[in-house]
């Protein structure tokens, strides 16, 4: 009834069967919907018809709702659910979810609602918020399905079909020893194409690529793209089998790095998006605005220190902006060529030494195109040929010098384990300003007789 | 056996196996590695070892290494290959994986390809190329399994497993009617669940989430994003299934995506990575340069027709570069907000005004901040408290109009469809600088017989 009608038309269509009291008709469209649009849907749902929808739920696709909703709206859900049905839901959303919701909440909060949930799933949940923010153990899940290399595929169907409901995947089913230890692994495809009696240690692969608990979650997206997994398993240093990760969190994972090297490129502040408050939104940027703004005084004392030029010749004051904005541009297009590249290559000496070369190359046919143009036109403007060579053979030497530093900085933090996007932006951006004014002002005081 | 073997171990271990002879040997290995193993293998093996390791490959193995591979490699292989296995090799590829290598190739190369693949292969290939880079049409694929509603859960499961060697994804059974609409879809979960007599019709959700065969990839990304799915099946405009999009294909949009975001914020040419040619990579930054360079000339022809005032008051100068860089620093922290805020909103009036107005806040706050500390310092340092005045209260001004224009110009592009990333860059860069500039002097001449 319901497949051919938008999101909002279906929310009118709730909200009739909510008036008017109709569970059963209720249950019929929450049926044919997806978690993502019963999440919409509440959303959006009058503040008077949310207790009836949240009373006309099961506690299934509460926690369903839960792990598709944002952060307020969660504490909100449990506030008006009451204690005891709080903790049924609670056990049944997946751990990595329940982490991450109890990671923002205050001690006692926390402790409140672990302690109405089933003991051996608070102590999962709890176990996973001990391992560090964006590392492997914190976003694995425990709803997997394992089995022993004894069994037959008929065996590991059976455990499949009844971990149907509870895994978060069924594409692979990890084998494990009496240890826990991780020793194989087979998907659901090759247990599809092999015979019922087939043991799974005959069909599964033992050369199983896992990740550890440690591993940050940069690199386990990394693996995952690399060879198109739809999961990876989690291991501790013994080997043990700890947990699974599955592709959707890596989407999320891929789509959060990405934003923060935007963010962290742009000297932007962490965490802002549009519904940040405009004071916590102010006070994340200011940091850097107050850095830049001293790094603005540095620039500026060092013109100072070149007044008795400047009043001399004015008209070296107009290029100032062009020259350190051009140094400062190519410099980022450079950090931006190598931070994305980090990402997606194994750094070793062979590829640093190539590519410092290939920028400096770049820096050089940048220079030399840049610098004729500009002693062209200041050249023209201005009607002295001393000026457009002195500002002209300046830009030739920033663009270099910009194109070297956008380069070579970041490897050297990534060298010494720093993300070179943080630091970068604005460490280039401040080097560069002070390279370009001495290249400049130095040349100039060089030619200076000539320029007055 | 090879099982906690590294690569490099392993590749050692292959080519004795080549150097010996031993294809049986060699199979054992290769049998337990992934394809990107493969590829990894064979991108480090000598040449003189590669043709052999080829020829050892069946047919599947080099389809799925011609799927891992980078584009030199591919060509190089398929030269080696022989027509005749070309051919074989180029049947059994994803056809999404070989449409974006055809797509790289001459017309006449192309053609020779297609020529010697199986026609009905050879067809849907073409077909895929037809569709615009970047949509939907252009990254699905056809391998999936389609079931018919009237099948019992066995027939399906039955479908499911003679399928199983060919379907890129198990997880999903896309159900038709017999206009090969696309009516209804059943998981692999769901399967698992159900008994098997029940019929699929009985079984499957009908309504589908889908996107259409000339979606673009970034929004076929967000729908997957949003609903955690594993793979999104792709109709035309009668919703005749077409193919599917796998959630493997969809993390490398996202990386793409994210990395063509970053280029075009940093004003970088499109498609630099580590392994592009200098004067490639010169070539594709300088159009961006050249511009910044012709608007510095801009910045430096207004500075100029201030000229009387500058040579008045020189400290002026001293600030000028910092006011320009602080203005197209906020700026561009409000376009990365902008920019990443518009690929997970949904964009509609009451958002739009909602981060106007928190990003004219923001302005205020970091401009009266700033503005605040810079006329203390300039008060201080060049002891004239009305020039502290001209600089802070300019910088307040600054700062406000490049938050709000970093916020709205981005705004502005993506009503008129227009990719805001791509132009508001420089863009916002200019005139920003062109603002501050005017600012900066207009209110400096206004103080000027107290500045000198």
């Amino acid at each position: 009834m319901i497949q051919n009608m938008s999101v909002n038309q279906i929310t009118l269509h709730i909200i009739k069967t909510l008036k008017e009291n109709k569970k059963a008709e209720f249950e019929t469209i929450i049926d044919e919907l997806q978690p993502y649009d019963i999440a919409q849907i509440y959303e959006t749902l009058p503040d008077k018809h949310r207790t009836r929808f949240l009373l006309f739920l099961n506690t299934d696709l509460l926690a369903n709702l839960l792990e598709e909703i944002n952060k307020e709206e969660q504490l909100d859900i449990l506030n008006k659910l009451g204690v005891e049905k709080t903790g049924k839901v609670l056990d049944l959303m997946d751990n990595d979810d329940l982490a991450s919701l109890l990671n923002e909440l205050s001690p006692e909060t926390t402790e409140q609602l672990l302690s109405g949930m089933k003991k051996e799933e608070s102590i999962i949940v709890q176990n996973l918020m001990n391992y560090p923010d964006e590392t492997a153990g914190r976003m694995m899940t425990n709803r997997f399905v394992w089995i022993r290399d004894y069994y037959t595929t008929r065996e590991a169907v059976d455990k499949l079909k009844s971990f149907a409901d509870f895994a978060e995947t069924l594409s692979y089913l990890y084998v494990i020893n009496q240890k826990r230890q991780l020793v194989g692994v087979v998907s659901y495809r090759d247990l599809l194409i092999a015979e019922p009696q087939d043991k799974i240690m005959d069909i599964m692969y033992e050369r199983v690529i896992s990740v550890s608990v440690t591993e940050d979650q940069e690199q386990v997206a990394h693996i995952i793209q690399k060879y198109d997994f739809l999961a990876i398993p989690v291991v501790d240093e013994e080997n043990m089998l700890m947990g699974i990760i599955t592709v959707d969190d890596i989407i999320d994972v891929v789509i959060q790095e990405a934003d923060e090297d935007i963010q962290k490129l742009s000297a932007g502040g962490k965490d802002i998006d549009f519904d940040t408050k405009a004071h916590i939104a102010a006070y994340r940027r200011l940091p850097w605005l107050i850095l830049l703004l001293f790094i603005g005084i540095v620039s500026g004392s060092i013109i100072s220190s070149y007044e008795d030029i400047l009043s001399k010749a004015v008209a070296l004051s107009f290029f100032m902006p062009m020259i350190s904005g051009m140094t400062g541009n190519t410099g980022t297009q450079s950090l931006a060529v190598i931070v994305r590249g980090l990402i997606s290559n194994t750094i070793n000496k062979r590829i640093v030494t190539k590519v410092i070369f290939r920028e400096l190359l770049v820096g050089l046919i940048i220079g030399a195109t840049c610098g004729i143009i500009i002693t062209l036109i200041a050249y023209v403007w201005q009607g002295s040929p001393v000026l457009g060579f002195v500002v002209g053979c300046s830009l030739f030497f920033t663009l270099i010098i910009g194109t070297l530093s956008g380069t070579i900085i970041p490897l050297i933090l990534y060298r010494f384990k720093i993300d070179p996007a943080v630091a970068s932006g604005p460490l280039i951006t401040t080097l560069n300003d002070i390279f370009s004014l001495f290249i400049y002002f130095g040349i100039a005081s060089a030619f200076l007789k000539h320029l007055m």
